[in-house]
């Protein structure tokens, strides 16, 4: 189930990075929010996604504001919580990027993830791991430039990406409810299919490119 | 929240962030490693520029290691390290990024710093700062691709960038000691070269955009 | 070879660069089109520009849908209309890069247009001339994608860009009519805005960087 | 020079645009210049790659040099050498960029074939084929940063890009003869696993993704 967010209302980074999981059947369970203040759109944007898949994808969060800043000096012996990053990659068919855009590139929060989760040298986790992007933003770009920066990025470490379609969402408010509700038809037709074309990618992927060959 | 680092001084990140002040006859003092570990590249090479600038430059480290990672959540009320870091640039006349490349891009904890500085809205601390990027990587790219990303970054920021000359410092081993110094003249010949047109774009953006007008 | 086009008046590349000439009291001429076929949005917001900017600034267009496919093969001897290219951009004080976005990037016939005007080695026409980016298409996005792009290739033709204000402009039938009237307020002023702007900072960099010390 | 293709032998480009035809058992024909001219690099090294695949590879020229800029007044009507370009594409299992940098992107003419063969809407030649990028320049970056514009463009385009192994060729004068024959054994051993990757892609992206499904 999504638990896209947690109990910890005071500790929300904007930043997200969530994983698929292929699974048959089971339906998501709506992260409810209590705080009170706003909260951000890339969160809600993954609330809603999590409500939106076919059944046979799980999305839950990978959570990424924990980690410290990667430093090679950390290949020969990972901390803890990266090694909890690492390990939940490996866990999942594939992983969905819901970024913001910062300053027209990848945030550098998320970027740090990546810069962890791709080392050390050898074991990159997303060598032939699905992946996809999408964003959401106040300007009606969308996010579309960070996203350019994310697919080279993504390219580089080997990741299979969907690159169509493209989902750059302009956040107006009440877009998506606290509980991911999308009250926008055309946005949520379209976010519904974004999540069918993403379910379609992994599986040609994985049939492919099976993990454990 | 991340608690990114620690009190070890001699765990450094290999990212590094330097200022530039115009502060004529002053000259820097070499920073001196007594680490047993190998010093990264980029460390080297700062060591290296801060020997070769024209007098009327002192390079100055403004540390970005200890930075939590940014969240629009902190907007409203900046940590000290991140206030810290504010202040740190607005001190001083420029700034040079001498950066490593992860993932054919900036590494995460140096756009995590300039996704701090860059904010609040309206308070970004590059708006006609000018700066300059220079890198060194084991590979022959010398972290040409990352560079080109974090200009991308820059430009927006509104930082005026030195554009050329460019600086892509292929890192050998012995190509610079530990102290700094420049094993191999054309190399030393070129980065000499960097700092002095480094010196005079900074002149030429002062004199048209001077910081209290 | 590529005879991109014809003397059909009628047969617009959707492709532009306009020069600026800064220039007292004058006033541009508007570009009248009678043809029955739609009017491509980027040649629109060019008209509309060009009716918009304070008097100092007077746009025309410098054409490019003639030049040939580039190769360093002609170094050594450009053709007359590259030559003529060249001189376009010598005479003016600033370019102003009006543009659509192809695949996510710069319009091949652009960037054609700024590898000709680029060399050969050490001609290149964009040093030290101010430009600026701006441009329009049907989606949300508005080329922002390509303006990334395009902001990478002044950079590294050392033109100084204006980095801010951007202008990503999601062109709807009726916005611009053929005379280049934009029917928006809201859309009128911003533009209004980004001429004015321009127009300071080819003040400021002319200033400190005139054309002929 | 170049001679890149055809008689037209005064009007070459130094972009070249490369077809893979899986093939069983043909090798290819090495181009051999009788030029006194030096040899652009990059067309020596599309002769050294013409040599170096496996067996079951099979390289052949995609002319572009003679394209016109290309402008959506086409789409309605393309011209023959266009339809050429979009018939050359879809004959063959893979397209292979082998490219120069241009002012750190793509060369214009690279990007106007890349456009032409993107368009019209709904007719992408791109579509699920298969790509890879390579290329050479006398800078020690050799095309980095036009290959990362160039795998942007790519993704956008739909087409499954092959993102290990990277190839950023620095040319030195002798690296590879008229006849393509690489005088350095480790790049000759580099090239030639290049293409042993590229094979390997073409067969995984083509047993998931068959063209005629």
């Amino acid at each position: 189930m999504t638990e896209v967010t947690t109990a910890s209302a005071d500790l929300p980074t904007s930043v997200r990075f969530f994983q698929l999981r292929r699974k048959t059947g089971v339906n998501h369970a709506t992260c409810r929010s209590s705080r009170s203040r706003p909260v951000a759109g890339n969160r809600l944007l993954a609330n809603a996604l999590g409500r939106l898949p076919p059944p046979e994808l799980l999305l839950t969060e990978i959570p990424i504001k924990d980690l410290p800043l990667y430093s090679p000096d950390f290949d020969a012996d990972y901390p803890p919580v990266a090694r909890a990053l690492k390990q939940a990659i490996a866990d999942v068919d594939a992983v969905l990027f819901v970024t913001p855009e910062y300053n027209r590139s990848i945030p550098g929060g998320l970027k740090n993830a990546i810069d962890w989760a791709s080392r050390p040298w050898g074991k990159n986790s997303f060598a032939r791991k699905p992946t996809g992007v999408i964003g959401t933003s106040p300007g009606a770009i969308g996010t579309a430039v960070a996203q350019q920066s994310l697919r080279g990025v993504l390219c580089y470490c080997n990741s299979p990406l969907m690159n169509q379609v493209e989902a750059y969402i302009q956040f107006k408010p009440g877009l998506i409810t606290a509980d991911g509700e999308v009250t926008d038809d055309a946005t949520q037709e379209f976010l519904r299919n974004y999540m069918t074309e993403m379910h379609a990618f992994i599986v040609r992927v994985l049939t492919v490119l099976p993990r454990n060959a």
